[in-house]
């Protein structure tokens, strides 16, 4: 159970709903108050919406809203947000409506690359600049990225093409420091169950952009979700990058049904990472062009200006001429699909209505 | 190794070209004679195209054509097609361009339901029926199809509705019944390595919808096809339909990357089933969107005159109003990526065939 | 709900039990009778056994016993069984205490191999000789085995070496000719889930070595037993072989829990093949011990007087003295663990029988 | 490659062979010196261990043995240490032949509840005791642990029962202070590739439990323990816990074929977790056991004076008596095989040593 406080209540008011709740859930220490793009909420998660308590709550005149969100990720369920949530990185919107394209190299190698890099994106029509700095690599022998100074390359970069920055970051002692240069804080897919790094993001102010873990199912993803916002971070995107599968014909399996699953379970903007999901060039594009269809709110693609000299995940990076044929391809399709719809996009879709009572 | 045959030649023209291959193999078995697409064809699989052999083929007056096709799967392998095969089911194509919409109930339950749900079917822009009548059931107590009886019914409202219909079998020996009522052979997922099935459809003259074994690679899948194929049967869909995933959220896993994966592999139409690969009505619109933009030739897809009243698989079943709309939207996409297309549809796309030779 | 009927009852008053089962069952199909392990039954699988219908069917005299058996599989259920089922082969028990060891060659080859596998078995103190003469491949071009005149190669050598014989049968229209030369019928792994395979085994009137689908659950793998069991044939052994894994370090995955699982679900014996499991040679022998350990009634293992020269499988074949070292370590372990156990063995562990009630 | 350096080789000498590999190594950063249980060694991953470079390196007086370990993970490769590390902690020896069981509560719940942990774990004939205070759970709103204070009072529970502790540390920040307390640093399954923490742990001083990630490879985590011993910390234990399945039946899939493979690859020892591996308390055991059968150096098990009022992990804890039986059971299942084995304990099992070499 969620309940939503009124912007104007006192710290008195605000604390009697807490002692109501605290009382009902057995004196337990999960009952947590966070601020939400729903406004300032108080969640007590395995507190059933008995229908005294609800008029108790109700009663009370700092209360705006109960809501009875029996998920167990109350802060990240869609019955918290109907409406869907917008998520603002300077003057770009993730949940808009129109998808939005992220681009950018694997790793931050120089500043030349970067910036070549960053150029090429913009031109191609990609919104924000992805690049790696701190690399989460399989082997310790593997080359592990530039660190916080290619974070601020990356950032330089970012800011002479008029792109915000996305990169990721694997530490919580780091993320004052990286928050402090990007836009965005990405918390890659072997860090998602991090929960230490997962409350350093949740306090950092900035928005973050979630990969799901190899292995993760969707309950635990929204979980990790969930240990952001409960940390008072609103800003939170959620990204498909595959799961592990057992045929190698792809580096992972794109799991791309959870586009239009999440719709129906939660608020927070869903995109899709088709270059770490097959690993390979070839198949980036059509895939980026699925996951819009699907009903993605945007892609995160690698691209370099020269794919075959890049020092890591080179067979999945693609060119700038394909990335600018994938812009417009996506923007085609979301098109042709937004004719077709009767009402207004960021409402649920019908098919997608129809099935989220069940 | 596949040599392709002048349809001119005699006899004794072709035993001199398997003379020659079957030498090579070292006398194994392994060589076949088969008409397929490309002609009548001899395929010596594991023969290594040797510079000296491919010269002693090539000034045989038999030989039209020599083809390197280096993977298991020579037949099937989109070397020995470049242009794709285009399958005919009476008025209708399969990987001819316009994505085809083959719609219907789960089962056959009596006479009236499937006539309702023909009319249904063509009236919302879907071009053949599906209908099971002999349904594998993991419990030997569930509804197991009304057999025989249940394809005549079928194809009675296949034709009624000016339909072809497409029906699974199960059995090598009720092969010949089957193929005598249904326009399209369904081999069903737990069939996929059933190799005495696959030899028995190979030899029945019809067209065989091949669904994907739910924990079977793509190199599988496509042998198993290979197994059609080498009985002469060159007609052959592939159907895509979920793997077995980690995840209850969906029932299964829909592996759309390997739509156009397969299109660098193999010159066979491919289609998609997101009912049984998602398991829920609400998923089934927006990843049937998505596999048309991801360049799938069609799709399979359950609907019911009443999903609420059908007698399985209730949960993915879609309404006629769903699947009209659908159908609209499928084509609205297609038409929108082919408008940014430059070149003839059927062609690898470009970002693929960049990836092919690799 | 499962009713077992007095041996002596009459056809009328097993009749009388049918009609006031398929009364309570709706009229649906679903009530069926067969003789199995614990006499002969009816069952009525979606049957909710109340007080009333048990009270009435307890006053019937031909009622032996009401078995209220929840799980979906009541004939496999350990409920009906509880002491267990032994299938006995000749002088040979499965599930009768002693692990019962099968081995022998992937593919039988011709009369010599096959005779000096029999003998090899025997000697490293096998107790049935297993070889394959219809193979399941998943190449239409590799070795497909000698058919039914490879049966009869294996039948000899195993008469010859007085051990009996467990092949495999692919096909419904080949079971009788199958049945009348080998002990033990095999339903491969690919066809765990071929139901017209699993009734004609079910007809056959021999016992049955089901192998467990490589991507199937332990329910799916019940009642694919349960098929079987329905026709009649109470002779069903189990068989774990691994499933699919997303680690190619290992063929497949083997799922050693579901040894000590399957004893709490079911009566029937269950055996392990390490070969098909792991894929290599060195882990056949350690994890065969393991198996013995986890409970397991047996084991099936590849095993090849000349493991390098085998036409198929070469890589997971072991030698005969390999084999006997792995005998002579199950029966240690064996006998190592009977002489912790204070009950006496074929009834469930106590560590299970704790479980058991959840 | 990598280069053992003799124990009496200077400084200048030392740096002559890092001087000589870099080179070699093209100048890259991956040339690694690590103190490590093969002594101290230099370490070029990459480099190619050519004929001549191998003789250049020979000829100078610091190198003791050059070892070719073509793995990518060179310093937990079997080649470095043939005869296997055995890991002490306190009077306690890993990889010494004896099983050595790890057992306690899933979470430290109290003074009172650690320490009749501690006894009855000591009593059941457990050599560590083990206890979560930084737990890592799925949901923000679970018990997360008691955290420090809770590993103070595990220490002194495991002081007073003459017990060394192992505890699990999930953020590099604190690994001094948890490294300060307890005898045994436990790298949770989350945190596999959370390689900050493990060059963190690699720097602690500690003997580590590394365990396997739910969906890594063999390989991924030989790399992890890599980077472990990279930064000189010789004592790593691997504990395989079970993988993430298809199947509900079990909450993971054991895959304990894992632990022969590892002693083919690894000299490191490797310990199986069949808590978390199945999920269920009747399990435990049995699987237990099959892992000492399977050649497992010890086991880690949760177990609770009162396992049904656990506060957390409760249907997989077992109680005291379980684990006594346990015990003696793993200890008549080692002395059964170690009767039978002809070589040394410690040696490749010789069924292992066949199959090591291919």
């Amino acid at each position: 159970m969620v309940i939503v406080v009124r912007e104007d209540a006192s710290a008195d008011e605000r604390a009697e709903v807490m002692r109501l709740l605290s009382a009902q859930a057995g004196g337990s220490a999960s009952v947590t108050a966070a601020r939400t793009r729903a406004g300032y909420v108080v969640c007590a998660p395995e507190c059933v919406p008995a229908a005294k308590l609800v008029r108790q709550l109700t009663a009370l005149r700092a209360v705006a809203r109960v809501v009875p969100a029996a998920a167990p990720y109350p802060l990240a369920s869609r019955e918290l947000v109907p409406d869907g949530t917008v998520v603002t990185v300077g003057a770009v919107s993730f949940g808009a409506g129109a998808p939005v394209i992220i681009a950018g190299p694997c790793s931050v190698e120089s500043a030349e690359q970067i910036e070549a890099a960053a150029r090429a994106a913009r031109d191609a029509g990609a919104r924000l600049l992805r690049g790696g700095a701190f690399k989460p690599r399989t082997s310790p022998y593997a080359f592990q990225g530039l660190g916080l100074p290619g974070v601020e390359l990356l950032a330089r970069a970012g800011a002479a093409a008029g792109l915000p920055v996305v990169t990721e970051v694997m530490e919580p002692g780091l993320v004052p420091a990286v928050a402090e240069l990007a836009d965005v804080l990405q918390v890659g897919s072997r860090n998602m169950q991090n929960f230490p790094l997962l409350r350093a993001v949740g306090r950092a102010g900035r928005p973050v952009l979630l990969k799901r873990g190899f292995a993760a199912t969707i309950e635990e993803w929204l979980l990790a979700a969930e240990y952001i916002l409960a940390e008072g971070n609103p800003d939170v995107i959620l990204c498909e990058r595959g799961v592990r599968g057992f045929d190698p014909a792809t580096r992972n399996l794109l799991d791309l049904a959870c586009v239009p699953l999440l719709r129906t379970l939660t608020h927070l903007p869903v995109i899709v990472d088709p270059s770490h999901a097959t690993g390979r060039r070839d198949l980036v594009a059509p895939m980026g062009v699925a996951a819009i269809a699907a009903g993605a709110d945007g892609l995160i693609v690698e691209m370099h200006p020269r794919p075959d000299d890049a020092l890591s995940d080179r067979e999945q990076t693609i060119d700038p001429d394909t990335l600018a044929r994938l812009v417009r391809r996506c923007h085609a399709v979301r098109a042709a699909l937004d004719h077709d719809t009767a009402g207004e996009r960021g409402d649920v879709p019908e098919e997608l209505a129809a099935g989220a009572g069940r």
